[in-house]
């Protein structure tokens, strides 16, 4: 049997019960790789599960004979993955591949930021399509992620912009030599997803994402130092870094119409001097 | 403290480590009403999590001066949720008050149907607003969801269709005669869902629900029964409400262009002898 677990969002206690037994069942586990490098830190899960786990990589996750699925059919194999495990094709491909080789598999959920973005107060039913904002280079500067922005805007929805993570990145001297050294790993902050989004507006000009259109900054989501900070663009953008703290930042851009509970939760969590603590909500509605 | 802990979607297993803690230092535990309705026993929260349990209806959870808040600024409360805390509107609100009482309140996350529908192997990226649909009557038979999907559709996008439930309903004689006594349960199933849906279609004719469209059937998602049957409307149709078995069911209707792996994936989850067993992922978006 393939177990595919999701861990949550948080650390090693996020697992659920059923997928703590899982693993426990299990004769080797397997830990995406991109779960590790977001922080949750193998020797703690080991510790906790008490398992050795296996840092998977992409490549070892992808290749057709690969160790994962290797006596998967006689004995018990977890792949764990951050949050829920459909999160990524990768992981579909390694669901649909086990089932065509006939090996069981069985998917124990967990919470991945795409529910858990509903503790800002948002109704999850009035979400668009989610977005990625990619990190500009000195000359890729896409304004697509703007665009769809607008289109969920003008359908009067809320979108949620998972913001980029570079990793293996290798410097352009490295690449050219063939040096397998790669860069320290990038997360895109709020800020410069912001600053971005900004630019795209000024290119634009569709009045979606001003330096007055609010804003939400979602830090950390679903662990124990989560933040969340709404704010207008401008003031966003003067929030210092150290005050939005380490990875994951996620960024929500609220519809214009809001209900007055999804306001209020706003409020609630605005910077103490946002101009949208002084708005009531009937004014707001106003625009 | 007041913790919000979601029971994800399962049994009392499904609960994440962190949530069990949680709910062991509690002195008085409630459970969302609408939760032990879906089939959560009540008897087995208490058993496997060793505390009371309260059933807190809508009207306990809403009045404001609940006797879930009180002492709460003192003592440990947990209220929890079928799937995550934030799926519906009353959570929200019942932590708004929280905090404007100055009560510390941790949410517990967990999953829900909005990312645990992933394990379709549709691309969670590429679906539009989530809809409900609602039961007709004879004589309320909205096209409003069969319009939403239609957008949808246009924007390329998959629709999560969540089907309407029907609690605490009265007959028009109880009604009448203002008697408290209520009809069992309703739960929508995916063929009355399919029906409704096709009967849209026949009024407005924008080719969206067609009887040769492909639609995704979800029963008992995230749970151990789960089942995924795939299979155009008019094929969904002629399936037995045996085969789809107990509630809760949701329903999707995928984009128009599909990815390779999507298509693979629905073809795995196909009736055996659907159109789509047959045809090739060239020909399929050739449409």
């Amino acid at each position: 049997m393939l177990f595919l677990i999701g861990l949550g969002l948080g650390d090693e206690r996020d697992i659920t019960v059923k997928g703590l037994e899982a693993i426990k069942s299990c004769k080797r586990v397997f830990l995406d790789a991109y779960t590790s490098i977001l922080g949750v830190d193998k020797g703690n899960l080991e510790a906790y599960y008490g398992v050795a786990v296996t840092v998977a990589d992409r490549e070892m996750v992808e290749s057709a004979a690969d160790p994962i699925l290797q006596d998967a059919d006689t004995e018990n194999v977890a792949f764990l993955v951050v949050g829920d495990p459909f999160g990524a094709t990768t992981h579909t491909d390694l669901y649909m591949r086990a089932v065509q080789r006939s090996i069981p598999v069985r998917v124990v959920h967990n919470a991945s930021i795409i529910n858990a973005v509903g503790s800002c107060g948002l109704q999850l039913y009035s979400y668009g399509p989610i977005i990625t904002v990619p990190f500009f280079t000195d000359n890729w500067r896409p304004d697509s992620p703007y665009h769809k922005i607008a289109a969920n805007f003008k359908a009067g929805m809320h979108t949620l912009c998972l913001l980029d993570i570079k990793v293996k990145e290798q410097s352009e001297e490295n690449l050219l030599k063939g040096r397998l050294i790669y860069e320290p790993p990038r997360f895109m902050t709020v800020r410069q997803a912001v600053a971005q989004l900004l630019e795209s507006e000024e290119r634009n000009g569709l009045s979606v994402c001003t330096p007055s259109t609010l804003g939400v900054g979602m830090m950390r989501i679903g662990s124990e130092s989560q933040k969340i900070i709404v704010g207008t663009m401008s003031e966003l953008l003067e929030v210092s870094e150290d005050m939005f703290g380490g990875p994951l930042h996620s960024f929500i851009l609220p519809a214009k119409d809001l209900h007055e509970i999804e306001f209020q939760m706003l409020q609630l969590y605005a910077l103490p001097n946002s101009v949208i603590k002084s708005v009531t909500f009937a004014d707001y509605n106003k625009h």
